[in-house]
């Protein structure tokens, strides 16, 4: 499979890293095409690994992961263009944070509550097929769930039933057996707006290992 | 100790209702001193309950808990006024949904993201000790964990550690026994804004009998 993973921080590089390790073919894009983060990535990977501008890995790419700053999620779609993703599955691990404020952050007021970013994304390339998932925990546990012992959740939602299955045999490569299917994409702003209390939890606990586990009754 | 229920829906019966087989006294307050749902709870039970008007009630009680709609925690504080609660704890269990959009509903927008109905609340009774907990879980679990079974958490939030340390007895009466400190009552805007969440996983769930347990790795 052939992933463009949009986003060159901590989260984008995990991602990225761990799908070239599972053997699939990975482009780290870059609003720039001669990013230098991008670039020294894909040369540290081997030849399975690529890194250029938004569009072109996309256009490039099987599966497309927005893993930027989650304000920035419009912009990068009008970057990537909706023909480059038209029917593709593209999963959304961002966090609209407003650091604008001051820290703690806060939610995007414009892509939050009401809204999402992952509405916004899904609004801004209306033929791809958007999900959200993965953003609710730290980019090691992403890829790692055994960081933290016992049962924990990696949560999932999005308006195309086919996308969410590409999706959890995504997940599955990971190590995340059973994710939890929140229903549709509009079920993002509940994801999203985890953030907060996940950040006050981190500093609760001293350490971002940690994660969510549901308890049912039933 | 003497419990003031401010709030005559679900969550207030049921807290009250425990609060007596505790064997503590306890008015629910309304907005009207004769409103027919206090007055009926207090009547089925018994000699340790009362009912009355939010200020009456408030200015009985040792302990205050504002169980109302979260957009009314201003015009509940207004009700009370700062003088009944002075130097009292007062417990908000509240979540400051918004229901105008229609469902679900959304977070009040100048009660979360970057405030909360705590702190509103705070600021509105600023000799009182406000403490957050319990609102995110269904009512009938907030008094009886065991309805979940394995670990699963209740969280807390405020500004004065004696006041959370008498949040904690009252938990531990319900059952609670590691409940987990956020700090200070900021953190509030991100237990309020687990709502949303919350919202989405009764949906996919099909049942409220659910609560969050905090796996960790340390």
């Amino acid at each position: 499979m052939k992933y463009a993973v949009l986003g060159t921080g901590m989260v984008g590089h995990t991602l990225a890293s761990k799908l070239v390790e599972l053997g699939h073919s990975v482009g780290m894009g870059a609003r720039e095409p001669g990013n230098e983060k991008a670039a020294a990535w894909a040369k540290g990977q081997g030849e399975r690994a690529a890194s250029g501008a938004y569009a072109d890995i996309a256009q490039w790419a099987d599966r497309v992961i927005v893993a930027t700053a989650g304000g920035a999620v419009v912009s990068v779609a009008e970057a990537i263009g909706d023909v480059s993703v038209a029917g593709k599955l593209v999963i959304d691990v961002t966090n609209p944070l407003d650091f604008s404020r001051g820290m703690p952050p806060s939610l995007i007021p414009e892509l939050s509550n009401t809204t999402s970013a992952a509405e916004a994304l899904q609004a801004s390339l209306p033929s791809a097929r958007v999900v959200k998932t993965l953003n609710t925990m730290n980019h090691l546990l992403m890829v790692d769930p055994s960081r933290v012992p016992g049962p924990h959740d990696v949560f999932l939602c999005g308006d195309q039933a086919g996308a969410k299955a590409e999706v959890r045999e995504m997940l599955a490569e990971f190590g995340w057996t059973e994710p939890v299917d929140l229903g549709g994409l509009a079920a993002a702003r509940g994801l999203e707006g985890l953030m907060p209390f996940w950040l006050s939890m981190w500093g609760a606990l001293g350490s971002p290992d940690f994660n969510y586990h549901i308890a049912r009754a039933h």
